[in-house]
């Protein structure tokens, strides 16, 4: 815990948000140590007289702490804005939320961009891998700083989801609520294949130079926009794909060529493009290796509920999405199963859209209006006004 | 058509294969022009005496005119082993078997690793982009310099099945009856997509060269690799994959690193390696443009069905598999629906299987009991003895 000077720095980090440097060693699953831990955070509304409406949103691979506002490097609206802020499902006007960049991110917490302290040098790949229980540990020293005990909920989508399952299985006397939108309590044996063909493109740029590539000055940006273009396809719904773009062409006539003759591969190749201008090839690599590492049954002999056995008095809304196909509805019910098994009270919404996994931050009034029912129902419960 | 002693060499070419030399000018959908042309087919069984008997087998993506017996170059069993043989479905006690490598391949067909005869260069990307109709053009070259008027069927699947179509739409005078496994009418946005990543992948190693790879005495075996292992997801389902590796390691434990800790990551990296060994990669650009060209409605303003208006005494039959998602069940029904609205006769059967699209050619009892059948009764009908 920070002494009250810092927290009440911290606690005005705002949207503009702030960095805890934490001196304490955080002891990771690999047995590594990070010697010393920043991080990264953003902050919307204000925390109350008792602290007990603090929401933790947890953030998706590859987005970051700017979940509302105006992001400040590209101007746009944070990736969450439709639900985070003054009368959004999650209403800044009620509740103090607060969202941080994941440990081995590149957007200020540490990671394999910043400076190995020991040797002054970026760390690269002598970054320890880390796990989606290592990203809590570090949101739960963040918690500690801010002098947050209880949170009144966590709430996530996707890898951010995964997070709130784990803050569940770990840290359950900590939370009032949870909840998990578009995850699975595993990654499958397809999650793990196309994120190693995103690893494997970024390796196989000559530019990545075994990872060291920020001391030569260079980024491997062809790499990392393969494997961004691969991975998008996943977040997308074949319905979704065929009524946004079908195989309607650039121009007139095709090209006879290898230019970008279809809408649909203009819009990938924009994906990639954009991508490599805000995200960081080697945080791709750790941040996919911890989904793929992430097995939440696995500690428990593969028993789901026990992972849930401590968090049964805590509030679980679950979402899927219809057409989600990288963590589909079969997926969401094994958690809510496993939830009931446990003890926990769930509730269960599959939204039906042809959005696919993206409709978590797309526009979805069906989610957001059911999102908010939980959120207020909770509220009451917890006694917020 | 060739004079009877070339015509007679051909008719021998068998398992060992042979290559035909034309020196017609072939000319192209985009309008260029091939001016001469080589055909590197194998054949399996004999030709009866009235030419009637004669079955074209098209091959997918990445395959090859080896359809059954050993491959001269891995020592393996043709990869449709399993379909072209003695008492198989495609019998070749009965039927004259022929498969051809495809017009922009890689095995002994005109393609873009071809000297250009004009310049006296390997063509590399100044080899004119060709569609699957160019590719049933080349294959139509074929049978011509055989003497073989009208195949007994036409038989393909994935991209072997959408030559079967084309064959069915240009040349439907030259069908008795026609296969279609696993294919589609046309290429969705999403499999545009993951041909996209592919080339991009390919097209961002160094080693292409803008295509000029072989000048240089290189080849892009990294980015090759990338692509071969993001469409090979595509070719599995979940569940396969799921039901082959699930979360099963390499070793006992994680490795806290970025080697293949997954046996599905050593399995795709394996796919990944193999594949480079065995293709070109200016082919695999070529022939995936090829696929995302087709549609084979546009062409009738967008009315499958007038595709197929001559090919009404053409009886087919179109097998779809129910965990593909590459080129789904719904899009088989697509085809049979425009055969039927032409007036053609079709049998539609959906085999049950986790296997995903590469189903066509793995051990798939029920696939092939039925292929056998309607083989054996279009025989009748065509009074095959």
């Amino acid at each position: 815990m920070s002494d009250g000077e810092t927290m009440g720095g911290l606690l005005e980090a705002g949207a503009a948000g702030a960095t805890l440097t934490s001196a304490a060693p955080l002891r990771l699953d690999s047995g590594a140590v990070i010697p010393s831990l920043e991080v990264a955070f953003c902050t919307y509304g204000r925390l109350n007289a008792d602290r007990s409406n603090a929401v933790l949103v947890c953030h998706p691979l590859t987005l970051d702490q700017h979940a509302s506002a105006r992001h400040p490097k590209t101007g746009k609206d944070g990736w969450w804005a439709r639900v985070v802020g003054p009368g959004r499902p999650l209403d800044t006007d009620r509740y103090f939320v607060i969202c941080s960049n994941v440990l081995a991110g590149c957007s200020g917490t540490t990671g394999p961009s910043s400076i190995d302290p020991t040797s002054g040098e970026v760390y690269g790949m002598s970054f320890p891998v880390v796990t989606v229980a290592d990203m809590v540990r570090a949101q739960a020293v963040l918690l500690d700083a801010l002098g947050i005990d209880q949170l009144f909920a966590v709430v996530g989508g996707s890898m951010g989801g995964m997070q709130a399952l784990q803050w569940a299985s770990d840290y359950p006397e900590r939370l009032f609520s949870a909840v998990v939108i578009g995850a699975a309590p595993r990654h499958s044996a397809q999650n793990i294949a196309f994120h190693e063909v995103g690893r494997q493109a970024i390796m196989a740029d000559p530019d990545w130079r075994a990872g060291d590539y920020a001391k030569a000055g260079v980024r491997p940006e062809k790499g990392l926009a393969v494997a961004r273009m691969a991975a998008h396809i996943t977040y997308l719904s074949e319905a979704a794909l065929q009524r946004k773009f079908g195989r309607e062409l650039q121009r007139d006539g095709l090209s006879w060529g290898f230019d970008a003759d279809f809408q649909v591969e203009s819009y990938l190749r924009h994906q990639g493009q954009v991508f490599v201008d805000r995200f960081d090839a080697n945080s791709y690599l750790y941040i996919t290796r911890a989904l793929d590492y992430f097995d939440l049954a696995a500690a428990h002999e593969g028993n789901l509920a026990q992972a849930f056995r401590r968090a049964r008095d805590v509030r679980f809304c679950v979402f899927s999405f219809s057409s989600d196909w990288l963590y589909p509805t079969a997926e969401s019910r094994q958690i809510v199963r496993a939830l009931n098994a446990a003890g926990a009270r769930a509730s269960f919404v599959e939204i039906e859209t042809d959005k696919g996994h993206d409709a978590f931050f797309l526009e979805e009034p069906a989610l957001h209006a059911a999102l908010e029912g939980f959120m207020t129902s909770a509220a009451v419960a917890r006694g917020l006004t």
